[in-house]
């Protein structure tokens, strides 16, 4: 044994504390673990974002598929050596224009957008203040950055105004981070009163639109387009290619000069792999089905209150939908994952969120919405659900 | 004017600051920005990280496509919801048997694997010890855990040692973080006397063998497989899907306990969506091409080797390479910029490294071996690099 000691012993079992954890999980009746799904499934899915239900979409996966034979599988580097196709700058001017924003910059995911986002856009000098829901990125942003992060209450404008309010100079920045529809609840954040108080605080506003775009706003644009807030010059926006778009990859939206600005110190987009062409390819494609049928959101939204509407006739405490998330309390983690698998069982796939995925410590049943349920499945979900409760 | 005064001043513009940050790139003559490729091209490829041509090898890309048409364009979820299908399911287990492992987890990114990783096996009271140039996704990860983080010497046991040399209960546990190959000169690091030192300590040693993947050891099974340590139980190795294998993710290696705790703790795992099919789909193939044609992992040192005797014969400054990665020194960022437009001006395409994005402020020209480049195109590329100089 060496005289200077170490952390643990010399021969000893570094991973060994990996076991406490383990029974502490099991103790708590919070064990996980993966269920692989087949191509086809003889269940009813009420539990993917695949909100437009373009995932399976033959020209979208058509479209993968041409983009993987003409691209290749990967982008093969860094957006910044050899990461960059002209189907990657296409996609971009695309969402740009559709969302209302002056530029776009792809992301490999959702969560690499956000990373980039939360951390480019403040320095250790900068003040963030986070909504005390917003998605692990988002949180996982404000780590990185460094910066000194207060937690609003959810959902209060005016607690954020307060959390702004701090003496000249003690901050070079400012910058209010939020989801624009949570992604546990389904519920919206009030962006537009956000705004105003970012604005009277001289801050800056940024949402992420993960779960807005596809559902909310005129076509389908994004729940920052609805709030009047699409290419404002202090407003940016994330969004993710892997929801209503069917696809994988996130983007960034905002101000010319804030792109340039994440293509030139944002980590997660140069020392990471650009986005493969297959979900490029995809998402583009999923994204021209929308601009033309932007009834496609329209009815995520209609199935959405309808799930609400029945739910609630039927006695259950569910979460008013603002978009296409319906969240429905369960009294504890063990009663929603028990009631999950009797959905299951009945053929019905649901999603079971408990603690420690959950900021409030709430379980639930979370359902999706999607735009190509028809009323005949949204009857038959609902009854499953109550049958099971 | 609000009285009470806020970080800037109200109506103020939030941004402003980026416009200075762009100033100053300007000034230090550090402007990047993107060059879209076509899916075709006349130039030779030395930038990309497709180290076994795989990623438009046509059976790669079949897979691909074949992946998007049986699966989704996208994965539709979480891993612990919808996203998690037999295709992810069959690749980690191929991927954890081919690299010598017991178990696999497959992530979105080699980026979100390397946070997950360092993450997870650490906690606030850990001690992580991390080499001085290692990949930026470990170094996030470093600073998402929260944990003590020292910073070693690059590629120095004794140093790691020293720095895992603390007072007994100082620390719950430990964990040596390091690249196998480093991704800027493509050295590679100690990893025997590394794991001894670990070992000692009563430290985890977790290996990120994106480079090592494909190029190293026997058939390409990577460098933890080459020094003896895979399947060891106290060590954990990441790759990346985007580099040999042609296309976009990454993945966790290591035993089952630890694969499980990643289940349930990893956050870039549980709140991100799960890799596309058409990612997944292509690496398999890939890897079963890997598999089945062990020369190719040969080939790619060979290649590398030549450049590196033929360059150095032509008296220029390149670091002996370990794997893939061709180093070439440059006298400043400026010169190394003009440098690469020269090469490219005449056809080759190679890659520009300079600050910020190196650890050690030296600009160089980053050449990548690829098994597909013929002799003559070798020639070809050092001829030009050398009339370009
Ligand atoms: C609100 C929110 N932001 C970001 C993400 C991350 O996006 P991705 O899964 O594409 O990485 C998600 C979901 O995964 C989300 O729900
Ligand atoms: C050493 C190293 N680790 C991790 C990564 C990240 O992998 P990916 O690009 O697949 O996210 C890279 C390169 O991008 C790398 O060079």
């Amino acid at each position: 044994m060496p005289q200077h000691s170490s952390p643990a012993a010399a021969g000893q079992d570094p991973f060994g504390w990996l076991d406490v954890r383990r029974e502490e999980r099991e103790r708590a009746g919070l064990v996980r673990s993966l269920r692989p799904r087949q191509a086809t499934s003889p269940l009813l899915d009420l539990a993917s974002n695949d909100y437009l239900g373009l995932a399976r979409h033959p020209e979208v996966t058509a479209a993968a598929a041409a983009a993987a034979r003409r691209w290749g599988a990967g982008s093969t580097g860094s957006r910044l050596v050899t990461g960059t196709t002209a189907l990657h700058a296409e996609l971009e001017a695309e969402l740009a224009a559709f969302c209302g924003f002056e530029a776009a910059l792809v992301f490999s995911s959702g969560y690499a957008a956000n990373l980039a986002a939360v951390t480019a856009l403040s320095s250790r000098a900068s003040l963030i203040v986070s909504d005390a829901d917003n998605h692990a990125s988002l949180i996982d942003g404000c780590r990185l950055s460094r910066a000194c992060t207060l937690v609003a209450p959810h959902a209060d404008p005016q607690a954020v105004d307060k959390l702004l309010d701090q003496p000249p100079g003690s901050y070079a920045s400012a910058l209010t981070v939020t989801d624009a529809l949570f992604s546990v609840d389904g519920d919206a954040a009030p962006l537009r009163d956000l705004a105003a108080v970012c604005r009277e605080r001289g801050a800056g506003l940024l949402i992420d639109d993960a779960h807005g775009l596809g559902v909310i706003g005129a076509g389908g644009r994004g729940a920052a387009h609805a709030a009047g807030l699409a290419g404002e010059p202090d407003v940016v926006a994330t969004v993710t290619l892997s929801k209503s778009l069917g696809s994988q990859g996130g983007a960034v939206l905002g101000p010319a000069r804030v792109i340039e600005h994440l293509i030139n110190t944002a980590r997660t987009f140069i020392f990471d792999t650009g986005l493969n062409p297959a979900a490029a390819g995809a998402a583009l494609t999923a994204l021209r089905l929308l601009r033309g049928e932007p009834q496609r959101a329209d009815r995520v939204r209609t199935v959405a209150r309808d799930l609400y509407q029945r739910l609630t006739a039927e006695k259950l405490t569910v979460v008013p939908p603002d978009a296409a998330v319906v969240s429905v309390r369960a009294p504890s983690p063990e009663r929603a994952l028990a009631w999950a698998a009797r959905c299951r069982a009945a053929g019905l796939v649901v999603g079971c969120f408990r603690p420690p995925s959950v900021p409030d410590g709430i379980s639930r049943l979370r359902l999706t919405a999607r735009a190509d349920l028809t009323d005949e499945q949204v009857a038959v979900a609902v009854r499953t659900i109550v049958d099971t409760a």
